[in-house]
């Protein structure tokens, strides 16, 4: 049983405006050393057998857009 | 200048339709091996100083519902 944890952000090139709203509110709440937020999603999958390969696949197939995304995929640890 | 990953999920006893739909679509892709699938959200913030405890803090704070989900801060090593 693998456990393959994918993350899914946004390229750095591209605005993230929930990214900027949260630390926005994160300074109002008085925390002014937050310099900036990124937001992404990230997937926990279990799999019977399965390796790093077929989380890229799972990447490229479902879960993310290549023009505006960056997908990584490692095994999960927790 | 600290880096920190903050990572929210939905508790293991909440049940998760984002990740039902994506393990469903998956199968449907041909991915037979595919067991389970839980989602949920990451932000990476950059902090002038700062430490983990502040992130616990921001969860708390504003990223997190302690009733359904856990919240998991560590620092950002990419």
């Amino acid at each position: 049983m693998a456990k393959l944890r994918i993350t899914v952000t946004l390229k750095g090139s591209v605005e993230d405006a929930e990214g900027q709203s949260v630390a926005k509110a994160l300074k109002l709440l008085g925390y002014k050393n937050v310099d900036e937020v990124r937001t992404g999603k990230v997937y926990r999958i279990k799999l019977k057998g399965g390796d790093l390969s077929e989380g890229e696949e799972f990447c490229s197939k479902l879960l993310s857009n290549p023009v505006i995304n960056d997908c990584k995929v490692e095994f999960d640890e927790d």
